[in-house]
Order: structure tokens, then sequence, then C-alpha cells
């Protein structure tokens, strides 16, 4: 039986889960791949450090880029993260080397990836990222392999489960976001710079990459709509839960065939959509095919056991022999198509303004919505003291963003308005 | 560009399905599989029947077994049906002639799995049946590649729409199962025989799949427990709803590593769980690997498109030169595993008694579960006329079956209690 010769750089948690799934699943593993799998050489930051595996019988490397110039190392696992730097130099230089590369650094694969499957490309090495989008959850295998008859015209998901977290916490309790979100630091669920995470920009990465396989489409970070949750009130999750919707960040792909549409912002969801009982620090994608209707995939999105569950599943598959490119058609195939801007997105919106009541407001605001062209679905208010200030809440009915903007913005100048309003699309799932 | 030529025995809504999502997505098939995808002949019943789509092109075969001999014919599609018959016999002689299969024929795997499994490693051929389970959702795929760096200890799921649309119906109308059946008949959703589908046949052909491809073991058909719906009451769906549960038919397969348990029978599922939000005719399947924890997969699970869409994914990665052995490890390899019969299953039970009120009844059934080591979690009465019959209701904690039937029988004795008991397994999900 042959053997796959492998170099993992970076142990952090995915590395030494990777470890421990290789080591763990020996006999398995190589029964599955049709050869052995070998951990041949490792690097990270600190060597010395104690991380629960034993690493003495792999060689080590200060500099993980040498491990492209390796003769023994068939297959390179890149988990150092960030889109630069070592990271896209290791996998450039592997990749030129004919080496295979299995990487979980999704910001790398959002900006980059379109470049990487090129070079994959010319030297016929394979590269694969499934680790890179919701953990666990096989859903890039999902779309490029299992999904591959269909034309997809929309992929949505919950792709990072501090927000999730978050966002369950703050409903099932009330408390605040600043609230939720310093306990979740507390417990580990949320990184002492939470940016990436609450800001969307992780959402966004690991959207960027599968819009480009489902549509075969350039990677088009850059084109994203980026929205986080740092916004949402607890008292707009109860207006929600009243209206019948639950709020979930979700990142958002969608095409036409001639302009794509990619956009992460918190959404209000149907109550009894399957997406919204994604909770808690799940994640799940939801695909929807030209013959295969919805389907809905739901895992661990983070955490070394998922996150490296999809690291050796990579591995595996090279193992086998099995070679498809990144983005599941050769990489001079892939389309550079327009995004459509936000203004012109077209959807359903849930405003939220506080307001001083007194009589003739109510005609102001409607008369605000009718000068823009914008109808009202629904309104909203919980109490009327006179001279009090209240909350009161329209549903829009479907109508161009930029015209509710307009009618916002309008709504926001009236004397009797008070602070910035709200505004949550409304997503029909 | 290479050419896959395509020959498709069977032309019901799968057949017409496939051949709809050929022609449709010509130019992306071939981005996708690197080839072109050609039919080049058809086999079915009747020629001149008119299935609304042009079969003109194609090939003529009144005898589907004659395609296995055609030198221009590269892959098999098998949609005949049947565990024996024609079905097996063109499977057998296309991998035989070095062809590949591509089936979604489940009671043909269910049955002879195994040996198919060694005739194409035999050959040197494919055979890859996706479609087998769960209609449009890529399980096997998920299973056998995205999941392959897992040890997996249990996969369950709802595998038949037909049961779970009569049962999310009478849970929904309350209406009995015999009512929803006659019109789910009138609306095609279910069979004028509808025994394979509600008496459970149906999902245990799939569950054999699911655990041979999980545990690498010899497919086991008759190791299955099988139970149907039948049974199922308004009155438990009520009482299941007062608990905290619904009732879904789940095949269950699970192993300790020495021996394997595989059960198709009506459950209590926890209320929040995700496999009960799977409403409708929507199929699910859940795996639990030891590093990946639990992936759930939902999607339509029949239907032309969607189960098209698995066969063409079947044969877009015969395309790709994708070569897994059927159940993810050579055929050889596949292990035989024994079966723990049901008597020795271990769990918690639903038992719904019709009583007589009259005092001492209690204290009688109390004994019962004592002489048998069952002890009781919860009882639910809801009316308490003396001398009426009344359902008397009791959860038991876990125990092992043939406890809780020993005790059951001995209760179904009291001569307080008429009719035949009801008992629910409740799994704890």
């Amino acid at each position: 039986m042959s053997t796959l010769r492998i170099g993992i750089a970076g142990l952090g948690t995915v590395g030494v889960g990777t470890v421990q799934v290789i080591e763990t699943h020996k006999a398995l593993l190589s029964a599955r791949a049709g050869c052995a799998l070998e951990i041949v050489a490792v690097s990270a930051r600190s060597k010395s450090l104690d991380r629960g595996v034993d690493i003495s019988g792999y060689r080590w490397y200060d500099d993980p880029t040498e491990m492209a110039d390796a003769d023994d190392i068939d297959l390179v696992v890149e988990l150092i993260g960030g889109s630069d730097g070592v990271a896209k130099a290791l996998a450039e230089k592997s990749l030129q080397a004919g080496k295979h590369v299995v990487t979980a650094n999704k910001a790398l694969i959002a900006h980059h990836g379109s470049d990487l499957a090129e070079q994959a490309q010319a030297s016929g090495a394979a590269i694969y990222c499934e680790a890179a989008v919701a953990g666990g959850i096989p859903i890039l295998k999902g779309l490029r392999e299992g999904l591959a008859a269909n034309g997809i015209k929309r992929v949505y998901g919950i792709l990072n489960g501090t927000c999730n977290y978050i966002l369950t916490e703050m409903r099932d309790t009330g408390r605040s976001f600043d609230d939720v979100l310093e306990e979740a630091q507390k417990l580990g669920y949320a990184e002492a710079d939470p940016t990436f995470d609450v800001d969307g920009i992780d959402t966004a990465h690991k959207l960027a990459i599968l819009s480009a396989l489902s549509f075969g489409t350039k990677i088009d970070f850059d084109g994203i709509h980026v929205e986080g949750i740092r916004s949402i009130a607890p008292i707009d999750i109860d207006f929600a839960k009243e209206l019948g919707y639950g709020i979930k960040l979700l990142g958002i792909a969608s095409t036409d065939g001639d302009v794509v549409e990619q956009r992460v912002h918190p959404c209000m969801v149907p109550i009894d959509a399957p997406i919204n009982h994604v909770e808690g620090s799940f994640n799940a994608v939801v695909a929807e095919g030209d013959f295969v209707d919805t389907v809905i995939n739901e895992g661990r999105g983070a955490g070394g056991g998922p996150t490296a569950s999809a690291v050796v599943a990579d591995i595996i598959d090279i193992a086998r022999g099995h070679r498809v490119p990144l983005f599941g058609i050769p990489a001079g195939s892939l389309r550079d198509m327009p995004t459509r801007p936000m203004d012109r997105h077209v959807g359903a919106y849930y405003v939220r303004f506080n307001v001083v009541d007194k009589s003739g407001v109510f005609a102001d605001i409607a008369g605000a919505l009718t000068d823009n062209d914008v109808s009202m679905e629904s309104v909203l208010q919980r109490s009327r003291d006179p001279g009090q200030i209240v909350p009161v809440v329209m549903t829009l009915h479907e109508t161009e963003e930029a015209a509710m903007r307009r009618a916002v913005d309008q709504i926001s100048g009236i004397g009797a308005v008070v602070e910035p309003p709200v505004v949550i699309r409304i997503e029909a799932l």
C-alpha cells in the first residue's frame, strides 16, 4: 500500500485536531483512502508548547514555507490563517512544487481563491478548503459534487457560530448585545477582538467561497455588502417574534445568471423556516437548485474536532485520487459576473422609529412612504401615552432598497421622530 | 473533450428527470464533469408513451439488459426497480462488461449491495446509488467522503416522505391514519398499494444502505427490525405533544463497534430536536461522527427532479474519474457484524393502556412494573369518571425491551385493562 506524506503548518485547535484524527483512525482512514496517511512534518510558532498531542515523531520546521521544498511531503495542510503573508506564500510555493494543499483558511481563499485555483490547475496538484466554510459540514463537497447536476440560484446560511450564539442568547434571555458578547468572551465562545465575527467579515469570507462555487464565478469578496449584528437590540427581537420572525445573521448569495447579489446582514426569517431552528453555535447552509429544490445542511461550524473532520476529508479525497477544481469548473472558465449594488436590492423591510407620540405624526410618516412609492404592510405600536417616546414598528412590502432608504430618511427628518431608525431586512426563505 | 456515453433503463419520473437534467444543463455539466455527457440509448416498457421529453434521438432497447452488450455505452443508469429480476440482471451484466452503473434502486442495493460492490471491484467499473437514499440529499457522498474522517456511531433519519407526510397531516388535523392515507393516495402522495411505505420496508431498504456505508459492514437487510405507522392513533400524537414529543417514523442504525442495531419504527422524539422540524414529504438524515459531532441533512426525498439530481451527480462523479467503493472501503474489507436482537434494545418507552377505571388498578399496574424491574418516569390520565374506559399513559425509564414487554404483557392481563396496549419507543436524540 502506498503512503500519502503530510506536512501540517499550524498547530492551533484545528492542527491538533487534525493530528488526533489521523493518529486515532490510522487503520480506518487507510482502508477508506486506499493508502496510508502519514504525518511527516509539522510547523508552528512554538515547538515546546504542550498541546496534548505528541509531535516528537514529526520533523519540525520553524519556517513552514520550507515544507514546499521537502521531497518527502506530498500534501501540505495550511492552518496558519490570514489572507496573505506566510499562509499565502506556503500555499503558492507548495502548489508550484506540485504538492497538494488542504487549507481551512477562509480569508486566503476569499481573497486569492481564483488565483490559487489557477496555480493548482497549472501544476496538476489539488487544492481543497472544505474546512474554510461551516466547519464540519461537508457543504463545499455537497455543492461541488453532490448538487453538481443543478443550476444553483441561491445559497445562504448561518456561517458564524459566535453571532448565532449571541443572537440565540439575546432572544432567550432578553439581554443586550454588549452583555451577551462580554459573557461569550469570558466563556471562550468569542474572540477578545470580536470584529471579524460580529461585524460579519468572517461570514462574508465564507459567503464569497460559497458564491463562487455555486455560480461558477470568480471569487469577489469586495462585491459583498457586509453588516454585522451590533445594531440588534432586544426590543427588535421581541417585535420580530410578535410579527412571526426570528433574527439571524445570514450570508446570502443569489444570481439570475447575469448579476450576482452577495450580502451579509441580520435578517428577519419566518419563525418556522428551518434556518430559524438552527440554534446556538451551530451553522447551517441552504442551497436551492433548479432540480433538487432545497437542501439544508446543519452541523458544527467551528471547534477542533469538526474542523479537523473537514480537513481530513479533503486529505482522503486527495489520497483517493479525487481531482476536482477548487470551484467545480476549470479556473479559466470562472466568470466575472457583475454585482448588484445594495441600493438595487429588492426586499421587504422591518423599520422601527422612536416617536414622541403626538397627533399628525402618522400622517407625516404615511406621506413619506407615499412620496417614495413605498407601501406599508403592517404597523405595531406598543403604548400610546401622549407625549412619551414610543417605538413604532412598520413592515414594508417588497421595494427597492434605495426607495426604502429615501422614505426612512424623510421620516427621520420629522420632528416627532427621535433617534436614528432601525432597519432590518425581511427574507422570504 | 471526451464523451461519457449513457444508457438509461427505465423512463418513469426519475428516468424522465434524468433525461431533462442532462439535456437542460449540457454545457454546465460538461464544464463540471470535464467531458460531455451524452445519452445514447434508453429502454422502458412502452416506446410510444408520451413522457413530455423527446427520446427519438436515442437508440431504443426493448430488453434493457442488452445495453450491457453495447460497445458505445460507457455507463448504464438502472431505474427499473425491484430487488431482483431485470434490474439485477442489468446491473450485474453491465458491471461484468466493465460498464459503470448508477442506480436509484434501494431494494436492489439493500439485498445485493455487497455482491454488486464486489463485482464492481473485480471489473474496475464504478457503481453508485446516491438516489437510492433520501432522494436529492447527497447523503451517501456525505457519509462516504464528507465524513470519511470519522468513526460513525449512529446514523438515523426520516427516509420515507409518504410516512412523514401522513404523520404531519395527522398531527396538524387530528385525523386518523386511514383517513389521511386515503387522501394521500388521491393526491398521488401515496401508492395504491402503500405497504412498502407505511409498513416501513422502504425505510428499511434505505437504512440498510446507510448502515453498511457508515459502519463498514456487509449489508444486512434481514437484520433490521421493522415496524410501520399503521398503529399510530391521533390520541397518541396528542399525548406525545403533551409530554414534549413529536412522532416520526425513523430508521436508526447504531454500533458499539462489535454489534450493530438497525431498527425502523415510529419514535417519540423531543419536540425541539431538529429531526422533529422536518415536515411533510421532506426527508432528513442525521449522522453522528466521533470528531464532527452531529451533521443534519434535509431535503426532498422523492420526486423526479430531486432524485434525478442525485442520479446525475453520480454520473458526473464517474465522468470526473472519481472512484470510491460503493460502501467506502474495498468490498472484501466489509465486516460481518452481529445484530443486536430487538429484545435486547435498551430505551425509554411510551405505553398507553385503556383502562376501566376502578380502585386498585393502579396498584396492579405498579406491581407489574416492579415485578419486571421496570421503572415509571411519568403517568398521564385525562379523565377519571369511575367505570368509564379511560386511556392511561405511562413513560418508562430506560430499560431492556424484553423487560418492558414482560411488564406490558402482565399489565394486559389485568382485568380492568381493555384492548391491546400501545407501545411507542422514546428516542434520546
